[in-house]
């Protein structure tokens, strides 16, 4: 990708380097979740073909899923109007959120209270006991 | 809503005071556009029915479509994991991007190169003429 430095300059990082990622199913188009990437990550994303972000909490850039095995593989990427959020259309393995939900967009606000929607894919306990 | 500021309450605004909202249709699950809202603009986009953000640029809270006519319908509110990030299921109209695109996700990265999908639906210069 010879044009990716040309890309990546392009883009509105905010003041901390970061830009936030919405990574969708690339099946069933279902918001999935949201993270932030740095321009490495974004590099990675691009190159490697598993999305890659930057903790925000642990200061260190992360390959989703190298814990769970829960790996998201980057089908097409996308860019808005301001350069300042990107569109990930993924391939998820198992589940995108670490509570167990397939997404992590399972909390609805309906009629002025939360409901949870969805069902567990996996036992949170099960797949990180050895994080 | 009398629990609506319960609700707020455990949401994770960042320093600014601001949360990222994604936009996506209700019908077609197309992510149409990220914004920011803070905390008033939250409790305007549940209560009006019409989606309301905050400006980073002009610090103040706009409803889209106030001036292009191209509102936002509510139809679900989901909120992720983390209480960090929104996701609004809406009724489009028109378009939700001021360049004309329906969407604001119309550059995509394709072999280190950006092409432009999707077509518009309107001309920026006649919408906004009078803004």
């Amino acid at each position: 990708m010879e044009n990716l430095d040309q890309i990546l300059d392009s883009f509105k990082f905010d003041e901390k380097g970061l830009i936030p990622a919405i990574l969708q199913d690339f099946e069933n188009g279902e918001v999935l979740m949201c993270a932030y990437m740095n321009r490495e990550a974004v590099q990675k994303t691009l190159t490697s073909g598993l999305a890659t972000f930057y903790s925000r909490s642990r200061n260190k850039m992360w390959i989703k899923g190298e814990t769970s095995g829960h790996t998201q593989e980057v089908r097409e990427v996308y860019f808005d109007c301001d350069a300042d959020c990107l569109l990930v259309k993924i391939k998820q393995n198992v589940a995108a959120c670490h509570t167990g939900y397939r997404g992590c967009f399972f909390n609805k606000i309906e009629n002025g209270k939360v409901i949870t929607v969805g069902k567990k894919v996996f036992e949170e306990g099960e797949v990180y006991k050895n994080a």
